[in-house]
Formats: structure tokens, sequence, C-alpha cells
């Protein structure tokens, strides 16, 4: 079995779990590589995959014999079969932060389950800590957003809008990525204050203040990187604030190590307009800063 | 109060609905223009909406006296304040098909609610009766993308990929409207046959078919249209299957009308790898065609 779901296993051996329905598409990949729609089952003695027509050809494209999971197509599934599935099972998980009120009451008709039990994020702890691989594609991720931000301090203009500069640091990573990771936010001015302000038709002007919050995607693991920078000069009065920031969030990286607890540090930071925010590998020792762009004052 | 407010009050007057939790936020903004993070409490006495410190100044913008929506900061809401919105209320309906059951369990606790009852998308079934305002925006998706499609017409060569195509779409709508309404497709040769392909960096070539499935967003309503076309002349085995499903596409386009059986009519068509699509506005007197691009063999 591949080595993520025979975690899965031992996991679900531990918490007496006889049965498991994974129904986040995420959750999915992390555990099989399975990039469609569709629906795990671990059932007493087998994996089961259950999806469509139009994505048999790609599953069996991924999945080998080592993984060790039988794919249905939907439309080969009886009613009987949903039955069958969990029938020895005497207690079946689901992902409770995931499927709606309404899938869970048909779930309960469909595979005649009678104790289903929260997983309380099982699989979504576990995908907190990172293997060699899934490190190596963040890495990859944060390397483009660091290129990408420098090409950006090269192209931004005032006069551009807002709306001009995050369409590049699209193309940059429609380019060189899988896309972006989320909405790219460039607030400038008035608007670098509204934390998620999406981008507006507003022209950069001089001596504003510009906020991106960047990150793209590779092989579906992002990065995720905030700057603040300057057009002209550094305004005296935000200077201190500035400062004031970047000690904080210099301070929190220092701090950080598995098993800080990751609220009370993050209470210090973001507290202004000015936002710096880095993607970071913690370790036992520390962290390990992943996003290397320049964080003293940027001018451009 | 606002109209669409008011119609979901006399929807649940008419089934005993006391109050009522709105979390999906294409509902949200639907039934107040709030394209926000929050939530929508209906209680017996007062409208609620309550977001955080981003989204504040946003929503106030966008609402007026005669809304009657109250506006709180999740701040400023205690734990008291959530048990005495419904305090009166002998039942409370909430989203089923969109609350996680996690979300549902939360809810019970926070508000004390002892009887939620299934709304079964009354507000989603409602959403399907446009206005004309809300066609008109629709309408203007549509238009949009004939002009896109016009263009593609011409811009697309052998040697391009399908990623390049896509992309040039996106970028029409990103200047034009609010981007895509979906994940561009783009699907050429042997990918034609796969409904959902993602575009690859395969490359046009002479006699490919290749089908487009394309949309765009304006104001937040959506286009969607299918169509394929053929590079340098329509192979002769491809004729009939075109045909037919044209035939198929008209005749549904002929027979749809309010109160007719979506189902049944649309088993009829897409059954091919040939693909048509269109976005229409069902009237109780027949269908209005909102996508107009060339439907009969198109050559480029």
């Amino acid at each position: 079995m591949n080595p993520k779901l025979q975690w899965l296993r031992n996991k679900m051996n531990s918490l007496d779990l006889q049965g498991m329905i994974i129904s986040n598409p995420t959750n999915i990949r992390y555990l099989t590589n399975i990039n469609a729609e569709g629906i795990l089952l671990l059932t007493r003695k087998e994996n089961i995959y259950i999806t469509d027509g139009r994505y048999i050809e790609h599953v069996h494209s991924i999945l080998t014999i080592n993984d060790e999971i039988i794919v249905y197509d939907i439309n080969d599934v009886s009613r009987d079969d949903y039955e069958n599935f969990f029938m020895f099972c005497e207690n079946v998980g689901f992902e409770e932060n995931f499927v709606t009120y309404a899938k869970y009451k048909e779930y309960i008709r469909k595979y005649k389950i009678n104790n289903f039990v929260e997983t309380e994020n099982i699989i979504e702890k576990q995908r907190m800590i990172k293997d060699e691989e899934e490190i190596h594609s963040i890495n990859k991720a944060c390397n483009i957003t660091d290129e990408c931000f420098h090409h950006m301090l090269e192209y931004i203009k005032p006069g551009m809008t807002e709306k001009q500069i995050a369409k590049e640091i699209e193309e940059y990573y429609n380019e060189r990525a899988e896309g972006i990771a989320f909405e790219i936010i460039v607030a400038s001015g008035e608007n670098s204050s509204k934390p998620h302000a999406v981008p507006t038709d507003r022209k950069i002007q001089k001596e504003d203040i510009i906020i991106i919050d960047m990150g793209c995607k590779v092989n579906g693991y992002c990065s995720d990187m905030t700057r603040t920078i300057f057009v002209g000069k550094v305004p005296e009065e935000i200077k201190p604030i500035y400062d004031l920031v970047l000690k904080n969030q210099l301070q929190v990286l220092e701090d950080y190590k598995d098993g800080a607890s990751a609220r009370q540090i993050s209470k210090m930071a973001g507290k202004y307009g000015v936002r710096i925010e880095d993607t970071v590998q913690i370790t036992k020792f520390g962290c390990i800063k992943l996003t290397n762009s320049e964080k003293n004052y940027t001018i451009i």
C-alpha cells in the first residue's frame, strides 16, 4: 500500500475506526495523488476509489498495483454495493468539516451507516507535517515568488493601476508555475489599510505605499508572501510603524519552532497597514525561510 | 426592506419558519448585494449581518437605510448576543447543502437552537428566476463571450498550444469583464473526447477538431458557451455526428420552456465528443438565446 494510505490505516487502528469515507479532494490528492472528482472509501478489507467516466483514464494513469486501490466507475456501483462496503464496520469516520449536513444524511442513507464518527481533521493535521517531496514543491513555489517579486520591483511604475500589477503577477505565475495560489492582493495608497482589498483601477502615485500579497502553486503546493513597498521615498511617519512590524516579524521567525503556540506568536504581528509575510518551514530547531525577498525599506 | 429580503420573509412565513441563518456567500450577495465574508441572520424582528473589520467599510457602502439590515462587527457580538438572536424562534432554517456537519453542530451550540430546519434550497430555487437587472448582466456576459469567440476564430492558428489559446480567452475576459466564470476548456485532437480536459501543451494541428468551453462574469453573473470548431476542413466521418449533435441541441432549444423537465431534455444532447452549448433565457413562451455565435460548421 502507498505509505500515506498505510499511515491512515494505522491511525484508524489506533482510533478504533473500522472504516472511513474521504470526500475532500485535497485530502484524496494528498493520500493517493489522484486529482479528480470522486470519493475514497477505506473499508475493512479494501481501499476503493469511486469516480466517473471523465476521470477513469487519468486515475488509472496515476495508480500502480502498489497503491492497492480498487477503482470503480460510479455507473457500475449498485445500491447493494453501497450498502455492502461498510457492512461489517462497527463505525465509519467522515470529514465533518468538509461534508455538508445534507451529504452527511445522504451518506447515512446510502451506505446504511449507523455509527458515523467525526474524525477531527486527522488527515489535515497529518498534512501539516511535510515530507521532503512536499517541501521541495513548496520551496520551488517560493523561489518563483521571490523571482516574481524581483521582476515586479522593475516592472511597477507610477501611473499603472493595481489591476495591471496583479495581472502581471498572474501571468508570471501562469508561465512558470501552476498559476496563482489565491487571488493576488495589490493595495496602494488609501487601499493599503484594507487587509483583503481586491485590486482596483486606482493608479499608483508618487509616495504611495503598496502592499502586495502573492503566491503560486507547484504540484498543488503553495507559496504565500507579502511585502510592503514604497514609491519614491519612505514617508517619515510610516518608518516607526514599518520598523515595528518588521521587528515583530523577525522576532516571530526567531521564536517559531515545532511545538510553539502559533496563536500566541501571531497575535503580535500584522497589526498595522504595513504587512510583511513569509512562507517558512518549521523544524524542531527553528524556522527555515523559504521566501527570501528583501524586507528592509524597498523603494521603487 | 429590499425586495429580495422581503420575498424571503414572505417565503419563511408561508413555510412557518420563524428564523433563518444564511451562510452561503452567493445567497447573501443575491439577497443583499454584499460581497464579503459574513453571516446573515433573519430573526423574528431584525435582519442582521455579522462580518469583520475587513469588510465593515465595504458593507456600509453597499447598504442603505431601506435595506433594513443591522451590521455588526463580529468582535462586538457576545456569547449572550448569539443566544438571544433566535431566543423566541420556535424553529430556525439553515442551508443544509452549504453548511458542513461541523458548522451545523457549532450553530446549535452557539445560537442555542433546538429546532433547526432544512430549507431545501429555497433561495437557490428563487435565484433561478432572474429579474431584469440580472438578465441584463447575464446578457452582457454572453455578448462579451460572443465577441471573444469571434476574436478567437481569427486568433487560433496551427502550432499554438491549448494553453496559449485558453490564456488569450482569459486575458480577453480580464480586460472586458470580471474575468472567467470557470476554468476555460480548450481540448483539441485526441483530447476533445474528454469532457473536462484541462488545457495542455498539445499544439493545434491541421484537421484538428477543437472544443472550446468558455464563459465570463459580469456583476457576478455568468455566461457559458461551448463550440466545436475545425482546422482546415471538417473530417467526413465527423459530419454525421456533428449534424446530429447540432440537430439535437436546436431541438432542445425549441422544446425548452418554463416548466419543461430539464433532465428529460438534456439527456438527448452532449452525448458525443462534439459539443455545442448556449446560455439561454427560459420564458413561458420558449427560449431566448443569449449566446449567438455561429453553430454551423466553423472552419479556421
